[in-house]
Formats: structure tokens, sequence, C-alpha cells
């Protein structure tokens, strides 16, 4: 039996573009990750990781007009986009870079011998170290800041563990162009290549979580994918971490005030996020709570306006938009339902972007309107419309984890209901927005880009400087002459680390 | 059919003593959580929690007397080991008290806007808020500190989670005190009783992880009972954090130089350890690397004069008895396998202290001298002879994960190895100890105690001020008006917490 070629296609029009590779069998799996098994202990040096991060940023970049037109090709998220998601993937490794340098990452906490204690405290000294390998699921939408480049390599590499990558099959031609970059960046920096590497194939994604030397993974893309990763990773006889973004609704609610003082930069702002790269973004507001009424109206007018002037777009797989067509179909004819601006096919290879309304007492309980609270990816958005706050808050009682959660309120004067609402929506999502959009996620260390189940599978973020926690255990050690003690926890803190000592920063 | 009832036993005689309460039904489960999920918000103030904990530790001070006596008689782990674990549960609420008071567990971030990173930051406000219901499951060998009153539900409650705890069956009337003192202590801080709620009965245990209203999970037991909640937990519709701390072999290598300087003292000091409160420790030192030859002979020689001198003992209970008494004898009789001091049954009730020794070389690779490197609870140790370091090493990577690691190395002058074990055993646990004994774990910032899977199911610790993080989720405010946002994350810092600001200490 000869190996399953792996093929890039061109989403425009569904055509095989080049074969790219060979899906990897069970054996290359493993040889991948006893390679990267191997080679762990090179990434112990942290000045040398940090320049590794450097180096891989460089190296995107000047590789960038090349990587983007082969993104663009097999992902039609168009040249701007994908020049500035590069812009961001280099920009996030070099973040990482710092989290490194610093070193606060590393949580050093040192506790001197106090016999007064109870019981009594020895020496103690306590740093995190890195799991092991980690194996890296990229994203179908995101083909570099979420992929073989993304943040889940960046951070894994950051905190010392090599990566193995399972390609998503929307892209991988660039996957491979991203994965050369990396294990070149390794070898100008003194690190051997197998820090990193690419394997093709659902097969492969599925040996990989069940491989004993792979000691966390981190995943980007639907629930039913990724519930499957992650239960087979809880099924190991070891289990591992596993931190999986999986789907999110990301629900806003517009307040009575809100809509009276600006409807139209509302519905217009709406229209924009939810269309954003033909709504497949993690962060679309799927779902948006509007009050009935005179203002509602208006706003609704505002993003029929953006909506019905967005062009028909390219979804990133044939695959996609069938489930795009489908889901929007079974939506529209559910009872009243209605559709403004019609969502669904546009050409044979073409979707265009709509939305739907339904009022907010038919999600009350239970029922077949259940459907519009589940996420649909691409461009549509459900607009539930409420008659008092009441309303509001029983229909976001019902709805699962999510990644944001956004309030548009009054921005003059006194809005009564905000904090109410804005403590409604907290136990809802990781990131609660006020009078924003959710499309767009920065790359800053108060980030956090998770949220309750589905939205993530763990508590942790996969963008900003803290996702690199999940990639590291603590470990302490008691009563270590300093001679053997790791220098992160000798007495005299040679590195110059941020640390606490006796429970106090020092 | 009416409630089973839940009895508490005396394992000195096996004898009932009184029948302490029924076991909880579904609806009482159901009907516990709910109440917990309830009086949440009483939680949210921090100044309330921490004076609710330092109540809760002078309340069980005051009933000191009284909960060492009924735990002693229900556990025969005696008055002076209880009194002890009384001071160290006490002083343990105490200190995450102190956690909460400080506030540097709520990881407070505050990125200001700035429009030249990539992509551009909006204002980002990040803390940490509580998970929910927290459930946990009872301990049978630290009936105080890892139980009722012990770290998992001082941690819950100190990060604001509402607690139901599962009693272990061992010791039901302690359980039932030990909640009254809590339940207490939150009336007397003016918080409902319900933020603690104590319930009975495997099946309740069942019931209560899959509860839709718990949000994670904390455990102490055994690697059966343990994966199989954690499976449960990882299976429900929504999946939660079951933080687990299973089993641990807790290795201990006694290098060359090491038995050279000192065999008498580490012989000695091993039979202590391993024998303290009848080999039930969790960190009771399983298994032991010392050299073949006239130094390690010598070391045997303490131990056997310091184990044969232990008196009988009284295991919890007698499933745990002859658990013990089956699994030292299936040990026993592998090839090559010596019992210079016999573990085994006693008397009816008892079980007397003993060592088996085994050459090192017969672990090198899988075989039915596996069993030797499986926990066996109960005052019982396997030394395993080794000819050189290699073959330490070959050992070693056989290994499961442990809550702790030791290396006994010389004190005096260099030890040619101990470099390189060190290196070898910090993959295997969350503790490493010098010439040390791993029973004894102080509650110190710096404390680790967890380890790789099976010594705990996640990368926390139960023990010391980290243990709060196991309870809490990061969420982050983007663009959110002052007066809509938390205290905590406010401009002026009116709670005075410590943070990071714009990536930096502030």
């Amino acid at each position: 039996m000869s190996a399953a070629p792996v093929w890039s296609v061109d989403p425009r029009t569904g055509n095989p573009r080049e074969q790219v590779a060979v899906e990897a069998t069970a054996e290359e799996v493993d040889r991948a990750v006893r390679a990267a098994h191997a080679v762990r202990d090179a990434l112990a040096d942290r000045a040398a990781r940090a320049a590794f991060l450097r180096a891989a940023a460089e190296l995107l970049e000047e590789s960038g007009a090349h990587i983007v037109e082969a993104a663009d090709a097999e992902t039609a998220l168009g040249p701007a986009r994908l020049t500035g998601e590069l812009a961001r993937t280099a920009a996030q490794l070099r973040s990482f870079a710092e989290v490194v340098d610093e070193g606060a990452y590393l949580d050093v906490h040192i506790d001197h011998q106090d016999g007064s204690r109870t019981p009594p405290w020895p020496d103690l000294r306590r740093y995190k170290i890195p799991l092991g390998v980690v194996a890296v699921y990229a994203a179908s939408n995101f083909p570099l800041a979420f992929s073989v480049p993304g943040g889940d390599t960046a951070s894994a590499l950051a905190a010392g563990c090599p990566v193995v990558v399972k390609a998503h099959p929307d892209h991988p031609a660039t996957s491979e162009l991203c994965a050369s970059v990396l294990r070149r960046a390794a070898a100008r920096t003194g690190l051997p290549e197998d820090v990193v590497t690419l394997v093709h194939g659902f097969d492969a994604g599925v040996e990989l979580i069940r491989h004993p030397l792979v000691s966390a993974a981190g995943f980007t893309g639907s629930v039913r994918g990724g519930r499957a990763l992650f239960d087979a990773a809880a099924a190991r006889p070891a289990p591992i971490p596993f931190h999986g973004e999986l789907g999110s609704l990301n629900p806003v609610v517009v307040t009575g005030a809100a809509a009276a003082e600006r409807a139209g930069e509302i519905g217009a702002g709406l229209g924009g996020s939810m269309t954003l790269g033909a709504g497949q973004f993690c962060t679309k507001p799927g779902f948006v709570l509007v009050p009935e009424g005179a203002t509602g109206d208006q706003l609704l007018k505002a993003l029929t306006e953006t909506v019905s002037s967005t062009g028909s777009g390219v979804l990133l797989d044939h695959r996609m938009r069938d489930a795009f067509v489908a889901g929007v179909r079974e939506r529209a004819a559910l009872p009243d339902v209605v559709a403004p601006v019609t969502p669904g096919a546009a050409g044979e290879h073409t979707v265009s972007a709509g939305f739907l309304t339904v009022p907010a007492a038919r999600l009350a309980a239970k029922g077949p309107h259940d459907a519009l609270l589940e996420e649909c990816f691409g461009p549509v958005t459900v607009i539930a419309r409420y008659t008092s706050v009441d309303e509001i808050a029983a229909v976001l009682a019902r709805l699962p984890g999510n990644l944001t959660a956004t309030l548009q309120t009054a921005t003059e004067g006194d809005d009564p209901d905000a904090a109410r609402l804005l403590a409604a929506l907290t136990p809802l999502a990781g990131r609660i927005l006020v009078n924003g959009w959710p499309t767009g996620v920065a790359v800053a260390p108060a980030q956090h880009h998770g949220g309750p189940y589905p939205a993530t599978t763990s508590t942790s973020t996969s963008v900003g400087a803290t996702a690199i926690e999940r990639w590291l255990r603590p470990v302490t050690y008691q009563s270590t002459p300093e001679a053997l003690l790791p220098p992160e926890l000798r007495e005299d803190n040679p590195l110059g680390l941020p640390r606490r000592v006796d429970g106090r920063r020092a």
C-alpha cells in the first residue's frame, strides 16, 4: 500500500493545486516524537530558546511574500489579511522570546528553613520545568497565527518543549513552508532541527495524541474534532493535559440605552465583525440580544445594509461551505425565525453573508430552537429580540461557555442595566468586552483567549504571555545543597530572576 | 427502601462503633450541590473568606480534643499523630487566609491601550475568578489534613468556591464533627452554612462528579478510585478539572559514596520513614536503590534493626489490611526476592512491618517483577540492590510518576554520581529531596505536592499556597469603563493588590 497523498486544494475552485506531502504512518509519527524527545535537552538553555524564537520571526518575515502567496492560494483568506496575520505571528514569536528572557514564567519560590512553622519548613525551592514533547493541532482558519508557527508552537518552544505539529488539511503547503522556516531558525541558532516536526494526516493526529512520549497537546478547531482528541488524551494509560479551543457563540447583549444612543453604529459594527474573514473567526459574534421595538429595528436596518453590501465569500474548504449552507438552512426553517438577509450558497464555490432573527422568548426553554445556540461557522449571526432584561438573563443562563461575551451599553450617562448584564455575562466567557467587537485578539500579557467548555477544555489561554503556563509543571527541591541546585534556584540568584522568597516578592 | 446506614468502625477490632449518618441519595447530592451553588456569591468578599478560614481554624482547635478522640477511635492513627495533624490543619486554614489577604493569587494583569503593538492592544485587564462549586473527595490516611477541613477544602474556599465534601468511609464520625465545625465557622462570620456540605456514600461520590453544577474536583486516594472519578469527570458533557492525587512509589537512590559515609544512619532513617503512620503516608519511600556490597549490607543491617523493633500496627481498615497482606505475599513470592524482615499479618487486626530485597537487574525490563514498581500501601518497602550507576538509570527509566524522589548522597566531599542521579530523578517527581526523607509535607508557598501521573492527574499541587490556583480561571475585561470594572482591576488599585502593568511588576 502506498502512502496517502496530501494535496493542497484551491477553495476558490475546489481543484487540487499540488501534492505537497504524504500522510505520516504510525511509524513516522513514532519516529517524529522520538526525535523530538531525543533533542529536548537542547532546549534547556533559555538564551538559545529566545534567540531561536527571534530567528524564527525574522525568517518568517523574510519568506513572508512566498508564505502569504501559498496561504492565499489554499485558504482564500486574501493577501491583506494574511500579511497582517504573518506580522502578528512574527510579533507573537518575539513576545515569547521576551517572556523567556524575563523569566517570571518560571514562578520561582524560595522558602528558607523555618522551625517556627507548623509543621516546620525545611529549605524548599520551586520553579517550573518543561513537560516534554508537545503535540500541536493546527487550526483551519488561521494558517499562521494558530498553526505551525502560531501561539501553541511558540509558547511550547518558549517553555522548552519540542513540538510535533499536526498540519491542518486546509493549508498543507503553507504548513510545509512554515515548518521549514522554524527548522531553519533552529539550525541557525545552533539547535537541532527536530525541535519542530510536521506531520500530515487524520490518523497521524490520532497516533500523536496516544504516543507515550507526548506530554501535552494544544488544539484549535471544532467541538467534534477537539472533543475526540480530548477524550483520547484522557483515556491514555497516563492521561496528559489537552488544551483545546473548540467552539464559541460569542454572545453580544445590546442594552436598550445602547440601542437608543447609537443603533446605526452598533448595527454596522456588528455587520463588520460577523463577516470579517467570511465569518470564520472563532471570536465571531454569533448570537446577539437586541431589544424589540424601534431602536432595535434601526439597529437591524444598519446591520442589513452592512451585510447586504458584503460581497460573497469563499470559505476555507468545500466541506465547511456545505456545512454552512446546511446549517443556516436548518436554522432558518425553525418556527418564528426570519432571515432579513438570507445567508447561504452564492455561486458554486461561494457563500453569501446573512443573519437570522428570532424572538428571545423562543430560547427560554429547551427545544428545537437550541440549534440557534450552537456555533455556525461562517458569515451568519443570530439576532434574538428581547422585551425585558429578565428575558435576557433567562436566555444567557441557557448558553454554553464562550471565548468572549460583549456588552453594548450607553457611552453617555447611566445605563441602568449595564452592571447587572455585565455580571450575567462574566460567568459565560474568558474575555468580556464593553462597547467593542470580539474579533481581533491582541497578543498581550493581560489577554485571555479561553473560556468555559466548549470554548476551551482547560482553564488556560492560547493567546498572550500566560499561554506558556500550559507546557510547564512545578518541581520543588527540598534541602538540596547549593552545588546540586539548578542556577534558577540558587541563593545568590545568578540569573537575576524575579522570585518570591519566604512568601514575599523579591 | 430505607437509606443505607453509615457506620463508624473501630479498626483495632473491626467492630462498628456507632451509626453516624446515612448515605446520600442522588436527590440529596443534587440538593447539596444546588444549595452550595446558590450561596456562591456570599463567598465573593475576600475579607469575609479570610475571616471564615481563621474562624474555622479556631473552632477546629477548640474542638480539638473531641475530634482527635473520634479520629483515633475510627482510624487507629494515635492521639499524638492526630494532634499534630489537627495543628497542621488549623495552620493550613490560616495560611490560606493569608493567601486571600495578600491577593497575589488573583494574578492581576493590566495592559493599557497601545496602538504601537502588532496587532494594537486595547485596554485589557485580567484577574482570576472562582470556578464554582468544588467537589472534595476526602482521603483515608489523613482524616483531617486531607479530608473535610483539609487542603482541598481550604484552598477551594480561599478561592471563593463553595465545597461539597464526599466523606471517606474510614472516618465518618470525624468527618461529621469537622463539617459541623466548618459550618459553624461560616455562620459565625456571617456566611451561609451551605458553603460547606458533607455527603456520605460511594454512589454519592459518583453522582457528585457528574453533577452539572460541580465545576471542579479534588481527590486524594487510590489509583483505582481516583482514575474512575477522573474518567467520569472527563466523560461529562462539559468536562471539569479533576485534581487527583492517586499513588506514588517515592523512589530513593542511595549512592555508593552515601552508603560508604553513613550506611547506619540511612538505614535507620529509612526504617523510620517507611513505617511512619504504619506505612500509610502517600509519601512513604516505597522503593530504594541500594548498592550491592559491604556498605549496602550495613545499610540493610540498620534497616533490619529499625524495622524489627517497630511494633505491629493497625491499618485504617480491614480491607487495606487484607490488601497489604496479599500484596506483600505476592511480591515476596517472586524469584530472587528475599524478605530480611517479613512484612504481613501480625494479629487478627494488625500487621507487622518489613521489607523485601531484589537484584536491580531483575527490574531492567518488563516482567512479573514490575509488581515491585507499584505502590503497596502499608509498612513495607522494596530494596533494589544495584551494581552500577547505569543500572540505577535503567531502573529509574522504568518508574511511573511520583510525588517525591530522594537522593541520598555524601555530605562531605564530592559525590561523583550525585549530579547525574539528581538529573535522572527530576523527571520522575514533583518534589526532589537530598539527604532527607519524603514523609512530612510542609505547608509553604514553595511546596509542590504533586507529580507526573499517577502521582497526580494534573500539574498542580494539593499542598501549599499555589494549591489555590486549581479553583480559579482567568477572565479579561477589554475596554471596560472604570465604573463597570471589578475593584480588583480599577486603575487606582483601591484594594492595593500586587499586579503586573504593561508587562512589568507594579
